[in-house]
């Protein structure tokens, strides 16, 4: 640490107090009494538990006075990662959700998607979607866009200029005898992804990348898919697609790519599968499948709350991680009505404890391992846990701070509590309320400054 | 209505705007530039539709002035009606919920139940628990509290004095192999039952009533659950209780009552099932045992949030209605952890998808039935229907302000939107911030004002 100092990447800011966090260890590891330095590269610099204020300020050359010390009912914990989410179907979340999968996709997604060309209604929705997740503790986002490379643009900028990590995916679509209307001729398609790639690296903004997006296998064709893959690979980028989300999809696929043995095998023959890839839903895959990514090193966006509201399926999460296949949490608004990954970490308990009610011999999750996967989980799944996922030096300090116990809050404190079953509260009772403060990369961007 | 205020029950209010609600054959009615008038007794004594403003003041002769206009995002929609939800549980809500019913209540819910024999925790935690709910739009309470007279009395008293309608039981328990501190002998068990309700009664509270609160057959005697059927048919006073919750807990009644037939046929046996009884959860019925509720006109508060958290099991709502049971929703906490019919309704739609996914036959409740559950349906679940459920002429004024659009609230409205995509949005996404006003018989009593 003190050679860091030296070389003039001077602390920021220190916070003391209760920090609570996963380890691959363990799934809730609480530090009391801990100090926490941050740069003003917004990296941890330092850990320290145990010791008192004054010796921890003198230790490192921190005005005392300048540490944010946590309040009794306050805690931090890390910001939330979001691995699946629609920043252009937010305009209808919450409402639409009587229809399976693909007829959902035809009546009411396409219409809204396609009005993303106009950059007015794009931007309006696409800074209510960042402000939005953002305050619910979102402080990374894999967001799918449309097939406009400009308001897609748009998204990053806003995700940059509000403050919010995210990849961004410009949408890929070939193929869409649903909506005619919304797709893109493969050569456009290409050519847009290029041109969506070079932008948006051109921007240089520090928390905001591209993610190759084909909508999922059936709206593209085998050029593309392909296209799309080497893209991927030469560029060594982020790819984000849907897969075995709903059995009518799965049987789909099938007929659309005979000569492939699986849903999986579909984006393993176009070279779509690496260790940077991110796939949403998953409910049906087999052993081999998982195995597959395994391997890769692909990893699952589990969206519980889509899969139920879409009566898609439910996820045994269990059996991923069995498959030892990374996992994170998605909200995948709108197929999903909840813009809030504490909704995600309740709808995953509840699709666990579904499947336990079935089968009593289901492990059940627990809402610490929940907690992981909103967290930790979803930096692996990204293959961001070198940058984010939970408080260790080196990271960036991606953070929420907590207070269960705000006034006109949602949650009631009645006895004196752990910070274990103070977290449990949060997790199950807690709202944008009780996030009194977000930090992306030690920039505190909530509450928002009117400016942004 | 004329007659009514020459007879001196004049107008208190006049409230103008969009009202939805349900009725026996629309699941959600929608009322738009209606007019409703309400008297002081907190009845509703005029329904208009269709006029303007000016017209309706002059017709009832109230001043235009005086009446109360709701905004553009604005509705009203009637109370929700929480028809199980245990008050003594609140303490620990939203924690605690990794065991099984039968070991959930051993380790967890006794020993703290025990602590209601203090007055200042049961003060504490009972105006927590009125006080939490009643912003979360619950108007009508079913409260067990526990074995102790004095602190359930005082439970009754503050839900009174802050203006919630509740039926407030207080617990029996004669019989309590693994906690054997907290139950009453057979003999006190009837004694203080009889001075609860009397002393209950005498309070003359217009909104507060007991009920009669045999815990569940597990934890009562035969000789108790006969006292208490012959006590609730003399005083013609609700019943309520659990039933088939969990299947261990359906073997143990078995085992315990080994002459009955079923659970239900157990209360059935003890003169406790008429239209005031009703009964929580009711996983596992048989079509027999349905049949004797559509009988004897007992309901079932479906408790959705409960039954997954517990993993106790997965309630067919479609099937209890298919065989014309009264049914409502329930809270449940703390095996529910969420204080909130918003969340019942949420969790209740959910179990209903989650049974379409395992067969795609089964019929899904939607989103307006599963309102109508929360609302007329709990009414009609506590024989209150004649009260309370729904706005018609003579029915009391219990009734939420709904805005869909306050500042810092959990909704952005992205488009302008049709009042059942509002109310779709609002029971998806909102929670207290969109309730701004909650009206019990006329009174406002949200907001809180401080003497409450």
């Amino acid at each position: 640490y003190k050679r860091r100092t030296d070389t003039g990447t001077s602390l920021k800011s220190v916070f003391w107090g209760t920090f609570v966090h996963s380890t691959c260890n363990e799934a809730v590891q609480v530090l009391e009494d801990t100090a926490v330095g941050v740069d003003h590269e917004g990296k941890i610099v330092f850990i320290k538990t145990g010791e008192d204020v004054q010796r921890v300020s003198q230790e490192v050359g921190f005005n005392a006075a300048d540490v944010k010390q946590l309040g009794k009912h306050e805690f931090f914990m890390p910001g939330m990662v979001d691995a699946h989410i629609h920043a252009s179907q937010y305009s209808f979340t919450g409402t639409a959700l009587d229809l399976p999968l693909l007829e959902w996709l035809n009546t009411y997604t396409f219409p809204v998607e396609a009005q993303f060309e106009d950059p007015e209604f794009a931007k309006k929705i696409y800074s209510q979607v960042v402000r939005r997740t953002l305050r619910n503790g979102t402080t990374t986002a894999c967001y799918f866009a449309t097939i406009y490379t400009e308001t897609t643009l748009l998204l990053a900028e806003i995700a940059d200029r509000v403050g919010q990590r995210a990849l961004v995916g410009k949408v890929c679509m070939d193929r869409n005898d649903g909506a005619s209307y919304y797709k893109e001729s493969t050569e456009e398609s290409m050519r847009e992804t290029d041109k969506f790639i070079t932008q948006l690296l051109g921007k240089g903004y520090p928390l905001v990348s591209p993610i190759i997006t084909p909508r999922f296998a059936p709206s593209c064709t085998s050029p593309l898919l392909e296209f799309l893959g080497k893209t991927a690979k030469n560029n060594d980028i982020h790819v984000q697609s849907h897969i075995s989300e709903n059995r009518d999809e799965v049987n789909l696929v099938q007929q659309l790519f005979p000569d492939c043995k699986s849903y999986t095998d579909v984006y393993l023959k176009h070279g779509l599968l690496s260790r940077k890839t991110v796939m949403a839903h998953a409910c049906y895959l087999s052993d081999k499948e998982l195995e597959i990514f395994h391997k890769t090193g692909a990893s699952i966006a589990h969206c519980p709350n889509s899969n139920i509201s879409l009566c898609s399926g439910m996820l045994d999460v269990s059996r991923v991680m069995k498959h030892k296949v990374k996992i994170g949490l998605g909200t995948d608004v709108a197929g999903g009505y909840a813009p809030s990954m504490l909704d995600a970490i309740r709808r995953a308990i509840d699709t666990s404890k579904a499947l336990t009610i079935l089968d009593p011999k289901h492990q059940t999750l627990t809402f610490q391992e929940v907690f992981r996967l909103a967290t930790l989980g979803g930096s692996q799944a990204l293959s961001l846990d070198d940058q984010i996922g939970n408080f260790a030096v080196g990271k960036n300090f991606d953070a929420l701070l907590v207070n269960v116990s705000v006034p006109d809050g949602p949650i009631d404190i009645c006895n004196e509590e752990d910070p274990k079953v103070i977290l449990e509260k949060f997790l199950n009772l807690g709202d944008d309320r009780n996030i009194v403060e977000v930090y992306v990369a030690g920039r505190r961007v909530v509450p928002f400054d009117n400016t942004s």
